[in-house]
């Protein structure tokens, strides 16, 4: 049977009907060790940017399901909500890095967010299968958030996640794709950072695990040698490399959000590095490992 | 108990009980007779700009599924797409008075239609109580589209309707808001005319009812004369009044989709003007007829 | 749609759309905060007597359960059994207020409450839409019950209340009519005060309301002033005023029930006049208060 | 373990073990075939004036329904219709051999059916377990009925059975206990033969069996000799026997109706002598044969 | 309807219809008792080995099931497997009366288990209705056993019981019938004793019973007098039995385990002759008592 | 996570991370068209006394199931009853190429093939996840057999096979293991060839495939040569080379086996060689052909 959506790159050719028998057993106590469970991955940077990435992504996503875990798809969009923003002539102030959000850039990240991002990912996956449903944090109170600090307009933290929604979609074997605006009582949206989105709805879940598709190969004790990779980090060693200053830096943020998921119930949480293709399924269904995993203690659950 | 959404305008402190009463017992026909059905309407033109008949339609919706209906919402947005066009400077070709759809234009149609005009929707009506899902025809293969022809580039027509969501959603209760964007089997998107999904959606759901909110006061025989509008039209009727001129012009295109709907198996198909206040509840739980019913029969049911 | 059972009777042609919608609009948040709540309505006295508001009852019943509510009807006879007992030449003795219930006497009163008076009210709302179903205490173990006091004869006190065939029952809404004949384990009958039963039977069922329909018109403060009517009533508030003396006399056994009810769980109990058509539409959709509800603090959930 | 409602009136003391497990043992083939079936209960004359009896037949029905039977218990009361007519002076015409009933007649019926002999034989089984409910045909639309002939005033005959209430109830293992009381669409009662409202529910229930408890002993071919009981019967033959005057008399509507019974799909219909103390189980659950059975054809399933 | 199955023995043509009545009808009360219980019988010694009495061992399991019990069926084997290794002429040492199990007698012991005396029960049963299913305590995990001691070989203990196997099997009324080998987390089988495993099974499955069919008539105060039966026993009495010596020998680890069951949380434990033809009846649905019932408590539930 | 059971052999480190993805990715197409669906996999010959190879098989089928395919595994067992009746010195006669079975090799064929070769294959899944569960076609009516001819003894044909308990056990997710080994009404087990049991039950289940797991490695026109291997061969065409004698010999019955199933209903049936480590994965996950699949007609559903 062809498979038309997405053609392995490698020519398998050469690999022997043991090695490849092999590796699909490989993938077999996985398999078994995430049946039913949820994983909510973040979505962020390059992979949105490159085609090819993006396929290989899909691909991931829906394998994944395939074999029985339940994948939830969280995005943020920041760059493409920039470029929006300049294309419209729409200048922005920034606040301590956080982008001073008017009434009008509010509407224009919700668009760029779930008019084109989102829409994007469920596109690409539903090619495969047609299981993809977009969903904004608005959707059926998904999302209930507050306004952080008048001084930065509609930007907004989360205050509850009511899983509702997701339990129906996931149910009946759908994948959410979920762009994070939230909203108040009165209906009022508010843009939301979409690590910390991930977050609350990972913990909501109860999901087995948070994974953070970014551009970096994961902790590293040397900045520049891929072979310093930390492939697993209990919450305690991460709190001393933080003192040490080993992880320093645009590091820190990602490893703080490692560390809240898994400190809120989180299974364990994953900083991988989503220029690699098809990273999910090495890391969540192979021997190799990828990225860093972070959990509570030391030798926990994969 | 306060009601904070919707504080109704008119005045009804002189109203006596009895009168109160009669009126919500004269509703108690048609809950009865539209319990546990599906009703499609189709949201266009004014009815979306006006905040103030957004609030009703909202209320409406809100409450027709309170007492046991189950409301699907489609809406289109030329207008609004139109705008943002021309906010990016991107001319727009028509041909036979629809727009030539190039890539370009069809992100932008994508953009607006479900991140803007049917996330307000949604809005409006989980101010009430959280139950709007925004959906794109992309979604779960909700609409299934074929390329019309060529020269107008993303322009589609339903190919199928797969009803699989929906049902997942109106069976817990939640109410979808459809973007009318299809695509075909390799994930292309179309831009799909609003009026002809919403017949491809009602039929699919084996609809009671598809009611068009426009912007005129239903079918009249005297184009200027509210008094001569008609409550009740046949298929066979209006076939006569269309040979014989007396429905023409722009009513065509509604009064021919109307026909379509109750031909393809939709209960009756009504055009209602949206700007009447609370239209939904006037037509469909009062006595008083507000727009034109269109049915298979004569006398058919309401 | 015609509606042939109940024609609404006050003129409805010089009320305009506005306040038709109005008073629908008014209703929508009494229906979302009662949707799929129980509500026990003990009827008695007039309204049993008079066939319009008979049918006004039945009609306001079939429309809360149209919109989702589960009404629970529960009716005396005092006055019918005594007719029933003169026709036949039994004399009755009364002891402390009490009819002293031979065995004669029983089965008179278990046949005419369940043999005529529930009848009748099962068949005016089964004339609307055929979901009533007329109990006994006795049926499926409803009303377990015990002698009070031997010198009475078969009167009885609520031992315990079996929920089961109330449950089957409102699982597929049907509408209970329940005559308050309960049984010991033996089989031997006893009947009982009606009004003490539906309060057992709002608590085994954690109703949201219990509802007495009486002669009055709720709890005044000044006998004879309509205008005096308190329309809401804390427990601390009421034993003030029954120690006060204002609530006394007949009005006191009422707001006693009302305020076990209460105590018991039951979110809240309402004390109306069963002679205004529609009083329970009235009380439970509209902003219009029409009698007394008590709850258990000042300002509890309507 | 000692059971209070029904000791057994012979005295087993002399009967072996190994009698005991046979009789049991020869339930078994009884027990299997029947398993889950419905099995109708029309319940006349003696056995309901008899307390012994009416023991008796609670606890053969409370037996049926632990052994895995879904028994239907359906019941008349034309005596004490009359008993209770005569007490309050009320005079009864008779046409043509039926009681012409007009408003007060059937009210009365009405009330001695529902309010007293339904009871009791709820309350009979009730003593066991609390599983009988009583019904009346005008409940959840029943038995829909029609008048038969306006100078006979409120009689009437079934125009359909509507199951839902019995589905709902047996589907609870409940026993339900029906009153032959029907009613049309405006909510009029009328007065049914019970031995015809008995046919029209068996059928709608597609009963495995229909039995008839009567003050006879079957069908004998010799009137006054017990011995020539006809313990099978096809409708063939019994046609023949009809036509051979050898079913004569008093017999003829007995058997007509088992005929129409079987005819209607019924799978037996049964003439059993209702003064047999446990005539039910001797007849369903022992190779004793007590009475007449009617089949389809000869040699049909028992 | 033939039974061509087990047409009892004994010639019930001289019982009188009354009787057969009464006895059935003295089975009432204990199939209420036990409706949708477990019962947990452990079938040993002669029962096996006599085919009349295998015959009325499966009519019995049949019919219990069919009045509503859940049978569950546990079998040992030992003389039986003894056979098999002398045909095979396999020398067997014994070590404190167990039988040392290497490897090969593992192997010889499950297969005559399961694939000789548990496929002889199943067939038994389902000559009747093909309900019986047959396991072995390596079917899903069912018995999780450890090696007791390394001298002895493959002789297991019971570590825990996987009743999901048994749950599936019993929600649709299949009757299991199992073997008792037991398998460690690496698949490694133990041959496990049939009592003990009968008790860890009971427990598991909280189930109202736990029968062993026994060689002996129960418990006998004066070993060689019948008439010296306790029909019933409390854990108290029976520690003082056993420290006063009236209880020895080998009745004591019988009683042992009775003990253990109904301390571990089974109802009651009942030890009976086997080889009276249909004891399971006998003791548990007639007055009859032909065993000896353990309870917790003097007086406890049958 | 370590997998403790099936280290898998060959060695991957020289794999690199694109090859792992790739393969897992191939699988995909697979797995989707495959969910849910059911397997039978015959299971014979070599694979069954290779220790290696039942590991391998085993692996297969807990990754088939875990990836959401329903294997039932049927297998015989004829060489290993030969040996156990040479062990037990009783001799066999054949008869047309059958073994003539009296009662005590019938007792010794049901004791090897439940007792001990279906416990083994049990056990090697179950080491992995507890999940097989071992049954005869004895159980629950699974296998309605006949006698073949009376001289054989008995040797059975099947009549009818009883989906019920597999049904229920694929319902829980459990994997049936059979022994083909029948009964007809009398409980009189038959010995059924196990590569038509096979057929029977996958056309009972509407099985997608049914697989024979052979010492062959499936179709080839040249005997010796594997390049002569036929991937896929419609029905008409194996007739086709029936005639032609290309297909010959002993290939003859497995082929007729193969064409019996897809001419009754099964989607496709397969002939590998069981000696292959994972030739189910490399079959039915890989886009390497391993084996012959018949199907009904060229270019069929794979």
């Amino acid at each position: 049977m062809a498979n038309p959506v997405d053609k392995p790159q490698p020519d398998l050719d050469g690999i022997d009907a043991a090695t490849r028998a092999a590796i699909l057993v490989e993938a077999l106590p996985y398999i078994q060790a995430f049946a039913g469970r949820t994983v909510v991955v973040k979505l962020g940077g390059s992979a949105m940017g490159d085609p090819e990435l993006a396929r290989s992504f899909a691909t991931d996503v829906v394998l994944l399901r395939a074999v029985g875990l339940k994948p939830v798809v969280v995005h943020g969009g920041g760059p493409q909500i920039g470029e929006m923003l300049a294309r419209l002539g729409k200048a922005t102030e920034f606040r301590d890095g956080l982008r001073v959000t008017d009434a009008e850039t509010l509407d224009i990240a919700r668009m760029v967010l779930g008019g084109r991002i989102g829409r994007d990912i469920v596109s690409s996956i539903n090619r495969h299968i047609p299981v993809a449903v977009g969903l904004s944090g608005e959707d059926a109170g998904l999302i209930v958030a507050t306004q952080r600090d008048a001084s930065l307009g509609y930007v907004g933290d989360v205050v509850d996640v009511d899983r509702t929604i997701l339990d129906t979609l996931l149910g009946q074997s759908f994948v959410p794709v979920i762009s994070t605006i939230g909203a108040d009582g009165q209906g009022q949206a508010f843009n939301i950072n979409a690590d910390t989105a991930a977050i609350a709805i990972a913990e909501a879940l109860d999901a087995e695990k948070l994974i953070y598709l970014t551009d970096v190969s994961g902790v590293l004790t040397e900045m520049d040698d891929p072979a310093s990779l930390i492939s697993r980090l209990s919450v305690a060693r991460a709190r001393l490399l933080i003192a040490e200053g080993v992880i320093a830096g645009g590091m820190i943020p990602k490893v703080e959000a490692a560390l809240a998921a898994v400190e809120g119930g989180v299974g364990s949480a994953h900083i991988l590095n989503g220029r690699i293709p098809h990273v999910l399924l090495l890391e969540l269904l192979t021997d190799e490992g990828v990225g860093t995993m972070v959990t509570r203690v030391a030798g926990g659950a994969s």
